[in-house]
């Protein structure tokens, strides 16, 4: 692991040094990470915890960083002498990587001394923004392709090598059966997938010698590219060619085309009909170029034969969204009697306006079909009774309630380190995506579908929404003449 | 430096295995790494160099690396033997960081043993395509601030680390001032910059207490962030005041507000009233929130009075363009005889049918003015007499016929690599930065305008113009019932 320490932004480190001299560097704050209701996103999978557990454990300015600290000439050497043997020593809770998440729920809180949980934050951010945005976008690649199997293939396309990897990494975890990256397949124990490119069939003679080559060497894997000269008049033709002599010997296991260019809803549809008619119904089409969810859904709209897809660009990037902008808010800070306060940030814009306090989330499940009924946001430690049902209230259109009957209760967040340390064992990916296939089972397909879905319940308990309206009443009295709110 | 050997794509290595074990892996291949038009690019500006430099040098498979692959069970002891000691002994040569580029020239070509060529592929591609993407927003960005510092902010919204560090060195290749991110400001020397959070102020008694206590700390860098309660309410008359009891003390040299929320047309009209009429018209303001060159015209039609701009996440993912297309084509390959036989690949669709055979690539400045006139892509050796002026013709349009006279020809791709060994120092990313202005300086600024820009002429050379039509043609004589072309 690489020290990321400085992989922050200068201001993180000119506010630090701001609460040492004033003394307050010690005192507890509470910060929350969550992300807001933007554009199509409406739930998000949770991902990165375990690079954001992997960055906070190696989390410690190294004797080269002093010095360029101290040659950027604005800081002291007292402050310096103290970031050398500063480490995490705070608490960390957070959902589990692979949970569906919604808007203002907190994925990951922080409660440290002010000075530590203002140096983590950009690269918490970093590290949990993308690889939630890319595990979502993987889910809802997934959730189009309807459990045929979505390759991730986008590494040449992904910005930078850790976008790659750790986009590999995420893209596994909200779905993809496999990557093309080897060095996320490596690091990560996920399948590793990929068959020969255009150059490969350019550096043949002809387009059959390099098919036939290719089947020689991997015949359990056997995958052909059909597409370098021309789909249905050679590609496919050579491919039917040789996998009649396959399919003759013993051993067969099936095999693939594969389609990249062109017209993917005609071709796919003629390429099925030439394999059918060639005694090969058991060759599978997988199909490649600019995929994402909108292009599944008009593909199968159009009776394309693709039992497979390859997603490159637009799962690896985000595609239409390319950050998934997650913040993290201070929700309280130690107070003159050494009790944590809450805190409120207002703005203009209502849905700006933060969750004060401590919080916990929870997740009611119906007891009859299993399914999730709503989640709520309360206070940490507030009193709540779910023994005879519970009614939940729209967090600002408080006229909208739901009474919820017959349920289980749990709570999401967990906690990941206690005093500086870590308290969890990372599960592997594989474990990780297989939670996440069950977690999305428990939401009914209209809360998850990817057009015009129909929005989860997320409400704040009686506890917070009380102190919210009332700090938010506060501040307005503080600033008589504000306009704030 | 990372080793990152292992990060490329699973097919890459399959490929190479079939051309170890054809015997045909050391036959020497050119592949060019160009972008294609898309979306709103017209030019690009290249970076990325340095670091695919690092990459290549450090290229070599690990014994863990071969450990991993030998477990697949695809590849045989030989071949692993033989990846075991494999380095790059090819020739690279590139345009140098911090030049423009258009659509279809070659950016770098690779001059290799076919395998090394074809493993090389997938990391070429991340590194270049991300920071040519970066870098080029960032160049449009500062295009629209029309001289105004640009910082930039986006590490908590990059995808993962590197695209966050490589970012900002993209981003400050394209024209940003600084950076946020303190990891990448000390990789590559560049200026670090940022000042204070919303959870920093809210962290004190009250804002004003907040603001003293940083200008106490910070005088030579003095920007205050005054939306956390209400701009014009608060945060702007707390700076006002702080600012002019600072003023009335010797040593003042200025100082910033920065507006992070709401209307910012209305509310940098307003501030820079407030700021003039308290006799503090030396006060910038700077601006942050979702910044763009798109929001930056829009705010500049508004009479928006903003001095400097923060820009975040739209410039470290790309924003409306997360990614540029890059591709890494064949154009030669060794054929019977020993010699380089140019290769072409087609494609139903014209734009992608590729430029065969190993090129140059001219660029023409006007000896009158010191403008770029157009470019022309050539074929390596080709003889093009440029004494008597030269008529350069349309790629596919050649009745569109420009003649040149009094100009300069200029060869922009350099030697990199050869024989494997490193054959230029890297500049630094300030003298990078400065060569850009230089270049972008050279174009009418009708060509790197952000909206519907003026379209510059990349022709095509007779001797490239004649090997393509041909090949285009044997290629369909090859296969005569094909609709290819």
């Amino acid at each position: 692991m690489r020290n990321l320490t400085l992989l922050t932004d200068l201001y993180q480190i000119t506010m630090a040094n701001a609460y040492f001299l004033k003394g307050m560097h010690d005192k507890r704050a509470v910060f929350d990470l969550y992300f807001r209701k933007s554009g199509r996103i409406n739930y998000a999978v949770a991902a990165g915890l375990q690079q954001a557990c992997e960055y906070i454990n190696g989390f410690g300015f190294s004797a080269e960083d002093l010095d360029y600290l101290k040659g950027l000439n604005l800081f002291g050497g007292d402050f310096l002498e103290y970031l050398s043997t500063l480490r995490f020593t705070g608490g960390v809770r957070a959902v589990e990587e692979g949970t569906l998440v919604f808007p203002e729920e907190p994925i990951l809180t922080v409660e440290a001394p002010v000075l530590q949980a203002q140096l983590l934050e950009t690269a918490l951010l970093n590290i949990i923004n993308h690889q939630t945005l890319i595990a979502t976008k993987a889910s809802r690649v997934c959730v189009a392709a309807e459990g045929a199997p979505v390759i991730e293939f986008g590494l040449r396309r992904a910005q930078g090598p850790d976008a790659g990897v750790y986009g590999a990494r995420a893209a596994v975890i909200g779905g993809c059966r496999a990557t093309s990256n080897v060095l996320a397949a490596k690091m990560f124990g996920v399948p590793p997938s990929g068959t020969m490119a255009h150059s490969y069939i350019m550096c043949f003679p002809d387009e059959y010698a390099a098919f036939a080559e290719y089947a020689k060497l991997y015949p359990d894997n056997c995958t052909l590219l059909v597409d370098t000269y021309d789909t249905l008049r050679s590609g496919v033709p050579n491919a039917i060619k040789l996998f009649k002599q396959l399919k003759a010997k013993p051993g067969w296991k099936g095999a693939e085309i594969r389609l990249d260019s062109g017209d993917l809803a005609y071709l796919s549809k003629r390429a099925r009909e030439m394999l059918d008619e060639a005694g090969l119904a058991d060759v599978r089409i997988i199909a490649s170029n600019d995929i994402d969810e909108y292009v599944i859904d008009a593909l199968k709209t159009q009776r394309a034969r693709i039992d497979a897809w390859g997603v490159g660009t637009r799962l690896i990037t985000g595609g239409d969204m390319p950050a998934l902008g997650g913040v993290y808010k201070l929700s309280a800070f130690e107070g003159e009697a050494g009790a944590l306060q809450p805190k409120i940030k207002l703005s203009d814009a209502v849905e700006k306006i933060t969750n004060p306090g401590v919080k916990e989330l929870y997740r009611f499940y119906s007891v009859d079909t299993g399914k999730a009924l709503a989640d709520l946001i309360a206070l940490r430690g507030e009193k709540l009774d779910f023994q005879d049902g519970f009614t939940i209230i729209h967090p600002t259109e408080r006229w909208k309630k739901t009474a919820l009957t017959g349920f289980t209760a749990r709570k999401l967040l967990t906690g990941i380190f206690k005093d500086g340390r870590q308290v969890c064992a990372p599960p592997s990916v594989a474990d990780i995506s297989a939670y996440r296939a069950r977690e999305l089972g428990t939401f009914w397909e209209e809360i998850t579908r990817n057009q015009t879905p129909h929005i989860y319940k997320v409400d704040l308990s009686d506890g917070l929404y009380e102190l919210k309206t009332g700090m938010i009443e506060k501040q307005i009295d503080l600033s008589p003449d504000s306009r704030v709110g």
